[in-house]
């Protein structure tokens, strides 16, 4: 979508508090028939506030209140809308109106949409559009999800390096009402390919007859269509772009990716980072709180599951060794801190360089270097719980065997929790899967299962060989618990 | 930072790929002191991956390689550089060249500089700054941090309203060197108060002799110098803004906050919610690899810790139950996979409304319909869990006493984690906290102590009131093992 002016009702930044007053009062005023008053509510109020307010309203008046809008402010309100609204409101247009409103729209989001469709409607649609927007719209949906060519508008200002600059300007000045951006032009050779980009800035400040030849830059930085979304949005925010320029194999300028777009995507990028870390699998938009409880179930139901059965071993593990917690049960009761430290120190590893990926600053340290640290942390907060846990498990498990045995498996735990927490993510990358699917909790039960043999390994192999140290007890809980509680 | 034209070499995107073979050959030009080819092999490099490769440099070279900049350049180079890079080069360079980079810089990178100075040097520093970019600094450095004062450049364009057109892209000509942003250009009136806005889109394509009074919008958006930065955040991203202007109390326009600057706030504030999900202390800035083992250890202990000790809790629990589990060692094997999933569940919860609170989807809900959402979601899933885990549990616990005890505590423990993983954060954020404090592992935590004992004490008043389950168990395990296996 383009850039909007910077208007709105008063100088409020409550959005949702101001879509809510918005809507009831639309509704009231809808409610009487009062359209004229309809009009002078939304004149202020901005596309996105108004598609909030009408996506609001009862399904019954949208298409009323969608009506009342001028052509221009429909089209804008239209992009803003969710899909569903989208959808609920082509079915109770007339045809005509539809299709002013699905010619008008910017390709990426008509495209957007399309896809939403049944393919009956959207082939229909599509042998109404223009030629033009026809051509375009086919083009960008033969993209790939995610990537830069289906992300790109096919709407920006082309100049050639012969044009004079007063020239130029009255292009900008000319193509400004149908482009996405004025703000970075781009100039190509006769065969469209990307020659060079100058900043309007530029333009404005270049003497009016120079030759755009003479003031652009070239050495252009650009991506190509199949370039993955994230990496775009990595492009832009890493050079402080306000758009980048997309071109096809053959380096002919295709379209251009806009800041905006931008900002959603790493929005996306990040709200699926978190929804891996807390095993809920994102959807295709950031509408969980929309879906109803059947969806919300889907999400989280399949990675419960794995991780119910990935515990199922962890039962195993512990049902295999039941002679050694028949003979001191005391021991069950350090199962789940071991469980959960280890779960804890997983997580944490697995966090810093899931984001570290994300952010690519694990790429300029390098992956190996990433792991080492990561096990020397492992190991050195490993020792530092050992300082917190064996004392109490001494004293509450009631033998040196307990505390010992505690202590011996948290430093192994948070050294292994620490390196898979790591390393998994790091060979899920270097695969080319997303290094967020090895998520967090999927660590944390692997380590619950390793963590709980090592423990009761340990106590099996003291009870065999060190059996004093289970009689060793008494006195030495007396002497812990005086000195240390 | 102001926007970037778009140069880099080459056409590729492989950021610190480029910026690691530009640090190699930086390296070994200055080694032999060919400082021309240095010049031109920056020459077409953009400002943040020169900065790259001098952060890169062994600290003896950085400063020979800064000083061989051009001073724009050098300007634009410096702002990029992480801080520690910025003062260690500050230490190296003679006090003038100190002052020349100092006083040309952003005044918001600026304030971010002074704040990690010395103070004494920060004392030094301004007393040798112009009047102009003293009062600037000291202003900004006056805001809080991580509000829209603190983020905001006072490097903008105002208008007035009776400037004609032609006479205000004169002004735009004039300034747009030395000013952030030319596309968001503000009118204000003798008392500077905001009054209206307009793009540079808006003037370029207006008639020249149009007053701007005519062109501009009046009924500005704007945040105050005391809005929290995430807020500023989701404003330029709800409205696909490239700058808010920035007012104090008076409605007086003191600066702005352009996109650039609120991705990184975006992206900011998504790594502090995950690593507040993967208990990790976030630091001031994204640099979690680049810092020191006792740093990290420092920044994750703390959390390790007071989940350890929460911990204790439920070993406690246990022990104190120690009675049940000596009758029926078996139910032991069953803790780990209860936590757990509470844990995931509890965790899952958490996320989306920690999630939702930050992408404003919970607002429009409302927080009392969020959580019956997620208590519901939380007894659905229990049920479709008990139909996986309760036949397992049976079967290798060699009872129905177990397969009972767990299916019980299961429908339990994840209806009360839901609920938990939903309400703290929403709680927390009512109370003006950060919801992501009420992170997902102390959630998990939590639920494991209450999970074990609700499984304990079930398992003990099953074994009290009905023990036949226990005897019933050889033979429905056959039937089960048989059906189920």
């Amino acid at each position: 979508m383009a850039e909007s002016s910077g208007v709105a009702t008063g100088v409020t930044v409550e959005h949702h508090m101001l879509a809510d007053v918005v809507t009831r009062q639309l509704e009231a005023m809808l409610a009487v028939g009062n359209y004229d008053a309809v009009k002078m509510l939304l004149e202020p109020v901005q596309p996105v506030d108004i598609a909030e307010a009408i996506a609001n309203l009862p399904t019954t008046l949208q298409a009323i209140a969608f009506r009342l809008l001028s052509k221009d402010e429909a089209i804008s309100v239209y992009e803003y809308l969710g899909t569903t609204t989208q959808q609920s409101l082509l079915s109770k247009l007339r045809s005509s109106e539809v299709l002013e409103v699905v010619e008008e729209m910017s390709p990426d989001d008509r495209a957007r949409l399309f896809e939403e469709l049944p393919a009956k409607v959207v082939r229909q649609l599509l042998s109404e559009l223009s030629p033009d927007e026809r051509r375009v719209t086919s083009e960008l949906l033969g993209f790939r999800a995610e990537t830069a060519g289906r992300l790109m508008t096919t709407e920006f200002i082309d100049l050639k390096e012969d044009h004079l600059a007063q020239e130029a300007l009255e292009i900008v000045r000319r193509r400004a009402r149908d482009t996405e951006t004025v703000y970075s032009l781009y100039v190509t050779d006769a065969e469209r390919h990307l020659t060079g980009i100058l900043s309007l800035r530029d333009l404005v400040t270049a003497d009016p007859g120079t030759r755009i030849g003479d003031v652009m830059t070239a050495d252009v930085l650009s991506v190509q269509t199949d370039t993955d979304q994230e990496k775009v949005a990595r492009t832009i925010q890493r050079y402080d772009f306000l758009a980048v320029p997309v071109v096809d194999l053959e380096q002919r300028l295709v379209g251009i990716v806009t800041v905006d777009d931008v900002i959603d995507v790493i929005e996306q990028e990040a709200t699926r980072d978190l929804y891996a870390a807390g095993a809920v699998q994102a959807g295709d938009e950031d509408d969980y709180f929309s879906s109803n409880l059947f969806t919300v179930a889907r999400r989280r139901v399949v990675w419960l599951a794995v991780l119910v059965v990935a515990s199922f071993f962890t039962s195993e593990v512990i049902a295999a060794n039941e002679d050694v917690l028949q003979k001191v049960v005391l021991l069950a009761a350090f199962i789940p801190l071991l469980g959960g430290t280890g779960g804890n120190v997983g997580a944490q590893s697995s966090t810093v360089v899931i984001r570290g990926l994300s952010t690519q600053s694990i790429s300029s340290l390098g992956s190996m270097k990433a792991v080492g640290r990561e096990v020397m942390a492992g190991a050195l907060l490993g020792i530092l719980m050992m300082l917190l846990v064996v004392p109490f498990a001494w004293w509450r498990g009631e033998s040196a065997l307990v505390g010992i045995s505690v202590g011996i498996s948290l430093l192994a735990i948070t050294t292994l929790a620490a390196t898979a927490g790591a390393a998994f993510p790091l060979v899920f990358d270097r695969m080319g899967l997303d290094p967020a699917l090895m998520s967090t909790p999927f660590i944390t039960t692997c380590t619950d299962v390793a963590g709980t043999l090592i423990y009761l390994k340990t106590a099996e192999w003291l009870l065999t060989h060190l059996p004093q140290l289970q009689q060793a007890a008494s006195i030495s809980t007396q002497f812990l618990a005086a000195s240390v509680f």
